[in-house]
Protein backbone atom coordinates (compact mmCIF):
# COMPACT_ATOMS: atom_id res chain seq x y z
CA UNK A 1 0.00 0.00 0.00
CA UNK A 2 0.95 3.60 -0.63
CA UNK A 3 -0.16 6.70 1.40
CA UNK A 4 0.33 10.50 2.24
CA UNK A 5 -0.81 12.17 5.37
CA UNK A 6 -0.79 16.21 4.27
CA UNK A 7 -1.27 19.50 5.73
CA UNK A 8 -3.21 21.99 3.60
CA UNK A 9 -3.36 26.05 5.19
CA UNK A 10 -6.62 27.43 3.44
CA UNK A 11 -6.37 31.44 2.93
CA UNK A 12 -7.77 33.19 6.41
CA UNK A 13 -11.55 32.10 6.78
CA UNK A 14 -11.39 29.93 3.73
CA UNK A 15 -11.02 26.55 5.49
CA UNK A 16 -14.64 25.69 5.38
CA UNK A 17 -14.81 26.52 1.77
CA UNK A 18 -11.89 24.39 1.03
CA UNK A 19 -12.71 21.55 2.76
CA UNK A 20 -16.64 21.38 0.60
CA UNK A 21 -13.71 21.61 -2.75
CA UNK A 22 -12.25 18.26 -1.10
CA UNK A 23 -15.67 16.68 -0.30
CA UNK A 24 -16.30 17.12 -3.87
CA UNK A 25 -13.36 15.29 -5.08
CA UNK A 26 -14.20 12.03 -2.62
CA UNK A 27 -17.31 11.58 -5.01
CA UNK A 28 -14.93 11.00 -7.49
CA UNK A 29 -12.37 9.28 -5.22
CA UNK A 30 -15.57 6.67 -3.86
CA UNK A 31 -15.59 5.49 -7.71
CA UNK A 32 -11.55 4.46 -8.30
CA UNK A 33 -9.89 1.69 -8.30
CA UNK A 34 -7.42 1.63 -5.71
CA UNK A 35 -8.27 3.94 -3.44
CA UNK A 36 -8.97 3.17 0.24
CA UNK A 37 -8.62 5.73 2.13
CA UNK A 38 -8.90 9.87 1.86
CA UNK A 39 -9.80 11.69 5.12
CA UNK A 40 -10.35 14.89 5.46
CA UNK A 41 -10.36 16.42 8.94
CA UNK A 42 -9.85 19.99 10.43
CA UNK A 43 -7.15 20.76 12.32
CA UNK A 44 -7.95 22.01 15.93
CA UNK A 45 -4.47 23.62 16.51
CA UNK A 46 -5.20 25.92 13.61
CA UNK A 47 -8.32 27.50 12.50
CA UNK A 48 -7.17 27.63 8.90
CA UNK A 49 -5.49 24.26 8.81
CA UNK A 50 -6.65 20.89 7.08
CA UNK A 51 -5.03 17.11 7.75
CA UNK A 52 -5.59 15.19 4.49
CA UNK A 53 -4.64 11.05 5.21
CA UNK A 54 -5.17 9.14 1.72
CA UNK A 55 -4.14 5.09 1.65
CA UNK A 56 -3.90 3.93 -1.90
CA UNK A 57 -3.26 0.52 -3.07
CA UNK A 58 -0.42 1.60 -4.75
CA UNK A 59 1.57 4.93 -5.51
CA UNK A 60 0.14 4.10 -9.35
CA UNK A 61 -3.57 4.18 -8.13
CA UNK A 62 -2.17 7.69 -6.59
CA UNK A 63 -1.11 9.33 -9.94
CA UNK A 64 -3.62 7.74 -11.96
CA UNK A 65 -5.90 9.71 -9.91
CA UNK A 66 -4.09 13.09 -10.50
CA UNK A 67 -5.51 12.37 -14.09
CA UNK A 68 -8.89 12.32 -13.21
CA UNK A 69 -10.80 14.63 -15.01
CA UNK A 70 -13.23 15.25 -11.85
CA UNK A 71 -10.42 15.44 -9.62
CA UNK A 72 -8.34 17.98 -11.51
CA UNK A 73 -11.29 19.93 -12.36
CA UNK A 74 -11.76 20.08 -7.96
CA UNK A 75 -7.86 20.65 -7.90
CA UNK A 76 -8.34 24.15 -9.97
CA UNK A 77 -11.15 25.29 -8.07
CA UNK A 78 -9.63 24.62 -5.00
CA UNK A 79 -6.06 26.13 -5.58
CA UNK A 80 -7.29 29.84 -5.08
CA UNK A 81 -8.13 29.28 -1.73
CA UNK A 82 -4.84 27.50 -0.44
CA UNK A 83 -2.58 29.99 1.32
CA UNK A 84 0.90 27.75 1.11
CA UNK A 85 2.20 24.58 -0.36
CA UNK A 86 0.62 21.71 0.94
CA UNK A 87 3.09 20.12 3.20
CA UNK A 88 3.26 16.19 2.92
CA UNK A 89 4.75 12.98 4.02
CA UNK A 90 4.72 9.45 1.97
CA UNK A 91 4.17 6.73 4.25
CA UNK A 92 3.55 2.93 3.36
CA UNK A 93 0.42 1.46 5.66
CA UNK A 94 0.61 -1.36 7.40
CA UNK A 95 -2.82 -1.84 8.10
CA UNK A 96 -5.32 -1.22 11.08
CA UNK A 97 -8.73 -0.57 12.42
CA UNK A 98 -10.36 0.77 8.53
CA UNK A 99 -8.18 -1.29 6.34
CA UNK A 100 -8.39 -4.68 4.96
CA UNK A 101 -6.88 -7.35 6.69
CA UNK A 102 -3.72 -9.04 5.11
CA UNK B 1 -15.94 12.53 15.29
CA UNK B 2 -12.44 13.13 16.91
CA UNK B 3 -9.34 12.45 15.84
CA UNK B 4 -5.74 12.41 16.57
CA UNK B 5 -2.62 12.43 13.50
CA UNK B 6 0.41 11.22 15.25
CA UNK B 7 4.13 11.00 14.85
CA UNK B 8 5.88 7.54 16.88
CA UNK B 9 9.76 7.82 16.33
CA UNK B 10 10.88 4.29 17.46
CA UNK B 11 14.65 3.76 18.64
CA UNK B 12 16.91 3.06 16.14
CA UNK B 13 15.80 0.00 14.25
CA UNK B 14 13.22 -1.31 16.39
CA UNK B 15 9.97 0.91 14.28
CA UNK B 16 9.00 -2.44 13.23
CA UNK B 17 8.84 -4.14 16.35
CA UNK B 18 7.24 -0.83 17.29
CA UNK B 19 4.50 -1.46 14.92
CA UNK B 20 4.10 -5.19 15.52
CA UNK B 21 2.74 -3.85 19.11
CA UNK B 22 0.60 -1.54 17.84
CA UNK B 23 -1.42 -3.97 15.30
CA UNK B 24 -1.27 -6.08 18.39
CA UNK B 25 -3.50 -3.49 19.78
CA UNK B 26 -5.92 -2.99 16.51
CA UNK B 27 -6.92 -6.31 17.07
CA UNK B 28 -8.14 -5.17 20.65
CA UNK B 29 -9.21 -1.66 18.69
CA UNK B 30 -11.48 -3.29 15.97
CA UNK B 31 -14.18 -4.22 18.78
CA UNK B 32 -14.24 -1.62 20.73
CA UNK B 33 -17.55 1.09 20.08
CA UNK B 34 -16.48 4.11 18.34
CA UNK B 35 -13.43 3.40 16.88
CA UNK B 36 -13.69 4.17 12.90
CA UNK B 37 -9.90 4.13 11.75
CA UNK B 38 -6.71 3.52 13.58
CA UNK B 39 -4.75 3.25 10.78
CA UNK B 40 -0.19 2.39 11.06
CA UNK B 41 1.75 3.49 8.64
CA UNK B 42 5.93 3.57 7.86
CA UNK B 43 7.42 6.80 7.17
CA UNK B 44 9.10 6.87 3.71
CA UNK B 45 11.71 9.83 4.67
CA UNK B 46 12.68 8.38 8.39
CA UNK B 47 13.45 4.91 8.89
CA UNK B 48 12.51 5.33 12.49
CA UNK B 49 9.11 6.80 12.22
CA UNK B 50 5.36 5.58 12.36
CA UNK B 51 2.45 8.25 11.73
CA UNK B 52 -1.32 7.08 13.14
CA UNK B 53 -4.26 8.46 12.31
CA UNK B 54 -7.18 8.18 14.59
CA UNK B 55 -10.48 8.61 14.08
CA UNK B 56 -13.11 8.04 17.21
CA UNK B 57 -16.93 9.12 17.06
CA UNK B 58 -15.83 11.21 19.83
CA UNK B 59 -13.01 12.12 22.45
CA UNK B 60 -14.55 10.22 24.89
CA UNK B 61 -14.66 6.96 23.15
CA UNK B 62 -10.96 7.67 22.40
CA UNK B 63 -10.10 8.55 26.35
CA UNK B 64 -12.10 5.10 26.59
CA UNK B 65 -10.07 2.98 25.18
CA UNK B 66 -7.04 3.96 26.90
CA UNK B 67 -8.82 2.69 30.07
CA UNK B 68 -9.15 -0.86 28.51
CA UNK B 69 -6.99 -3.30 29.87
CA UNK B 70 -5.76 -5.23 26.29
CA UNK B 71 -4.40 -1.68 25.02
CA UNK B 72 -2.69 -1.02 27.99
CA UNK B 73 -0.84 -3.83 28.10
CA UNK B 74 0.33 -2.93 25.03
CA UNK B 75 1.57 0.45 25.37
CA UNK B 76 3.00 -0.95 28.35
CA UNK B 77 5.15 -3.42 25.82
CA UNK B 78 5.70 -0.96 23.43
CA UNK B 79 7.09 2.27 25.58
CA UNK B 80 10.17 1.18 25.84
CA UNK B 81 10.39 0.34 22.20
CA UNK B 82 9.39 4.85 21.73
CA UNK B 83 12.72 7.23 21.41
CA UNK B 84 10.72 10.13 21.96
CA UNK B 85 7.54 12.19 23.22
CA UNK B 86 5.25 11.62 20.74
CA UNK B 87 3.90 14.57 18.87
CA UNK B 88 0.42 14.46 18.16
CA UNK B 89 -1.98 16.97 16.12
CA UNK B 90 -6.13 16.66 17.08
CA UNK B 91 -8.13 16.67 14.47
CA UNK B 92 -12.15 16.66 13.45
CA UNK B 93 -12.86 14.50 10.98
CA UNK B 94 -15.68 15.60 8.31
CA UNK B 95 -15.56 12.78 6.50
CA UNK B 96 -14.37 11.01 3.23
CA UNK B 97 -13.56 7.97 1.28
CA UNK B 98 -13.08 5.27 4.26
CA UNK B 99 -15.98 6.93 6.49
CA UNK B 100 -19.33 6.66 6.76
CA UNK B 101 -21.29 9.28 4.76
CA UNK B 102 -23.08 11.54 7.36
Amino acid sequence: MYGLIGKLTAQSGQRDALMQHLMEGVKTLRSLEGCHLYIVSAAKDDPDAIWITEVWENSEAHQASLANDAIRAVITAARPLIAAPPEGFEIVPVGGVGLPER
